[in-house]
């Protein structure tokens, strides 16, 4: 493969070879990979010049193509480099070479990751592994789930699908869904909208970060969460570039008279605060939206356990009372029916609607059609509804017994805050009792259970426990309580 | 209800009502439902009182604990006051009375929606809708999809899911596809890593979004990108505060000697330059490597449609060559699979793990846990290797009908740009051709093809044509490219 190869004073290889006996093709890929390596670890050095293919071929008792072959291939990847009237010669490729152990591990934290993100914000404390009985929050109980019902619509689902053609689903959701939706919170929350007004999102944390997207002005816009509140909500809003004001919430959920005037988004959880779990009050729903109209505010309705209700009526959501257009109502299918689907949705306002969209594009993040269409039609056969009525009175039972423990055996410690849904309790401890003890306690006999100051942005956090009761039996809550209470009293 | 209520010359209702003839609940309900509706829309005004209960109740004729249960759901509505030693006030529910065609619709846009999305980029192209079988990238061939054994995985993973408790995949995906996509880039790719490795996103778009906003200091990191490139990865970058540099390309793929010192982020298609389909040389890998080295900056290395290669050795990712943990690789199963399963993932370095987690949990993003469940036994068991292979060939002679027709009676109007592998295929348009004429022509006879200036930032944009042929038979291709020809001859 060059004029001089027949000039016997040139140099052979100076590293050994392992070729396979037999398969000229297995020699090549041989040859090949082995002086590949060579020059990868420098013991080929770049600029070396290669033995000529037949040279090359005596040495190493293989046919002189085989060689070629080997060597063509080294040019074409760039490992070598062929000069024109003369031999070979290897190629500089330094990259290869530097250690994969450089200075960059350790500076690279620092200097290539963005500030917001070189110090992780913690996981949520629920992130923790748990029992499978217990006062966690946040994930609905699995054994009443309709499980066939549920595999059934999914193969069929992926049944359809089969028969079309491949395409990307809409970035809003797919349109069965987005009906489905609809007429799902018309019926069970008086969310009148219709199909177009709802935009499909990766579940409600999702629905938090695309709001957070669309509504912040990096470093300008103030938002103002509840305090205490639902962590991840405002972690959104903060790494979106959010100016976050915590709003101290009581008995009839955010004190809205402390709103200030300069906040352009409120978040708030309405229906169950989350975690003292108090409803907000009529009088306050109304204070809430005229000061929105009244400071020209948007508010983030986060409805994402409400559809279990332990008193007669519900008040109205603030999407319904709204008739300004300020109120996204965000909604979730992971405690409704399981977190795995990971769905949840957006009511937005017209004006909104596009950019949500082009903000939602950006992400990417579509829940895969068919499963989408397993979803519409689980509901639109009433499924939802149907889990939705069969779970409230289990709920509603461990709930009952979760309060006579509180209000009985551990009145001295707790006073249950009142509420009137959801899947959590929350408990204030005693003034007079010593907190630290009654939080190791709990952490012992109670696990799952959390600490409202978890939730909490203020120094003055409210001194609350919060049981959710989703995922633990009636009997188990008696037995874990009355332990708590002897723990208590020794 | 009120002391005074004997009082008979107090004024009854100045509204008419309409109450059912049976059924006090009836009754109840319709005559609170048309006093709130009265008291939202100011028929009665805020303060005005109530008829006593016994007033009301002669007055419509209905039993008095009707009208006490409706004005108790009213006040505990905080619709109605109840005013000690008194009767009950509407209660002065402004917001209720605000128009919903407020000022807000017309100035909302301008004023609450962060500035980056008030103005939406524009949709990629290809969302516009197209005939089934044409010239458009991005989707893969749907007809000859094992879905017998897709459907059998999902009905597996969806029964096992059913016997296990609730709760929410890791963020960073399940560990069974963490581990099958480390095995398949170490087979398909020579990408060397385990499933510590691997962060599943929701497609490529999520895993460019996520990288963006870990990598990106908002109006502050530069970040280079191809042009011709891709534009919605250019897009999550500019979303989330990148300077995003325009980096020309040649037959060698990016021109590494073009790229500026400062930016700290380089994206790269190097299998399969997008749109023109060349690859990166090993001389340009090599040099991108030891750029990234020499100026402290990170490689986003897409790898869209790479698995699909129609020349023998494909040259080495990036990230195999990487010594210095630069390389970010990202790769998709949008064309390998299908759209819909709109799941893609990272191979990330060790040292951007944890602060990718954390964005990517910000954004809640993860594929419901029996799919990932699914891909990943059709990934374990081999379907996705064998798919592949059997799609190759299919895609390699439509590519081969597509070349000839380029290389035949139109090749006074097309160069076909040299690439080994994927989907589509560019073309230059003869500088001697109106390319106007030649566009408008592509538009009527080869649907779907597109321009590149739709994937350029720069005004000397490439004047050429992408072809997809994944969804588009060989006869349809020679016709199309027939009528094109005919078209252009005219």
């Amino acid at each position: 493969m060059s004029p001089d190869s027949s000039n016997l004073r040139e140099p052979v290889f100076a590293i050994p070879f392992d070729l396979p006996g037999i398969g000229e093709g297995q020699r090549t890929a041989a040859l090949h990979r082995q002086l590949r390596d060579a020059i990868i670890d420098g013991r080929l050095a770049a600029g070396e010049r290669l033995p000529s293919s037949r040279r090359a071929a005596e040495a190493l008792g293989v046919a002189r193509k085989t060689v070629v072959a080997a060597y063509d291939l080294l040019i074409a990847e760039g490992y070598v480099l062929p000069r024109p009237g003369a031999r070979a010669a290897v190629a500089d490729i330094a990259a290869r070479r530097a250690s994969r152990t450089g200075p960059l591990e350790a500076r690279a934290r620092s200097e290539l990751i963005a500030p917001a993100w070189r110090t992780p914000p913690p996981r949520h404390a629920q992130a923790v592994p748990l029992p499978e009985r217990s006062f966690r929050t946040g994930v609905p109980e699995h054994r009443f789930f309709p499980h066939d019902a549920w595999r059934r619509l999914s193969a069929r689902a992926w049944r359809q699908w089969s028969k079309r053609p491949f395409g990307y689903p809409p970035v809003e959701g797919v349109p069965a869904l987005r009906e489905a939706i609809a007429q799902h919170v018309a019926f069970s929350r008086a969310v009148a909208c219709n199909g177009d007004e709802v935009v499909v999102t990766s579940g409600a944390q999702n629905a938090f970060d695309l709001l957070a997207r669309l509504l912040v002005e990096p470093g300008r816009t103030r938002v103002a969460v509840e305090s205490p509140g639902y962590p991840t909500l405002r972690q959104a809003f903060a790494a979106a570039g959010a100016l976050v004001v915590p709003v101290p919430v009581d008995d009839e959920g955010l004190r809205v008279d402390l709103l200030p005037k300069d906040v352009r988004v409120v978040c708030v959880t309405p229906s169950h605060q989350s975690p003292t779990g108090v409803a907000l009050s009529m009088r306050r729903r109304a204070a809430l939206l005229a000061h929105a109209r009244e400071h020209d505010a948007v508010i983030v309705e986060d409805d994402y356990d409400g559809e279990f209700r332990y008193s007669g009526r519900p008040l109205d959501a603030l999407q319904t009372l709204d008739r300004d257009a300020r109120v996204f109502y965000v909604g979730t299918f992971s405690k409704s029916l399981f977190p795995a689907i990971d769905t949840g949705f957006v009511v937005a306002p017209a004006w909104a609607r596009a950019s949500l969209a082009a903000v939602k594009r950006m992400g990417d993040s579509h829940a895969p059609g068919p499963l989408q269409e397993t979803l519409a039609a689980f509901i639109r056969e009433g499924h939802l509804a149907r889990h939705v009525r069969r779970m409230t009175p289990i709920y509603a039972q461990r709930r009952e017994v979760l309060l006579e423990a509180l209000e009985g055996g551990l009145r001295r410690w707790f006073a249950p805050i009142p509420s009137i849904a959801g899947l959590h309790l929350a408990a204030r401890i005693d003034p007079a009792a010593d907190a630290r003890a009654v939080f190791d306690a709990l952490r012992r006999h109670a696990p799952g259970a959390q600490t409202a100051a978890e939730y909490s942005l203020q120094a003055d956090a409210l001194q609350a426990a919060v049981f959710g009761y989703a995922v633990i039996d009636a009997d188990d809550i008696r037995e874990a309580l009355a332990r708590l209470a002897r723990a208590l009293s020794r």
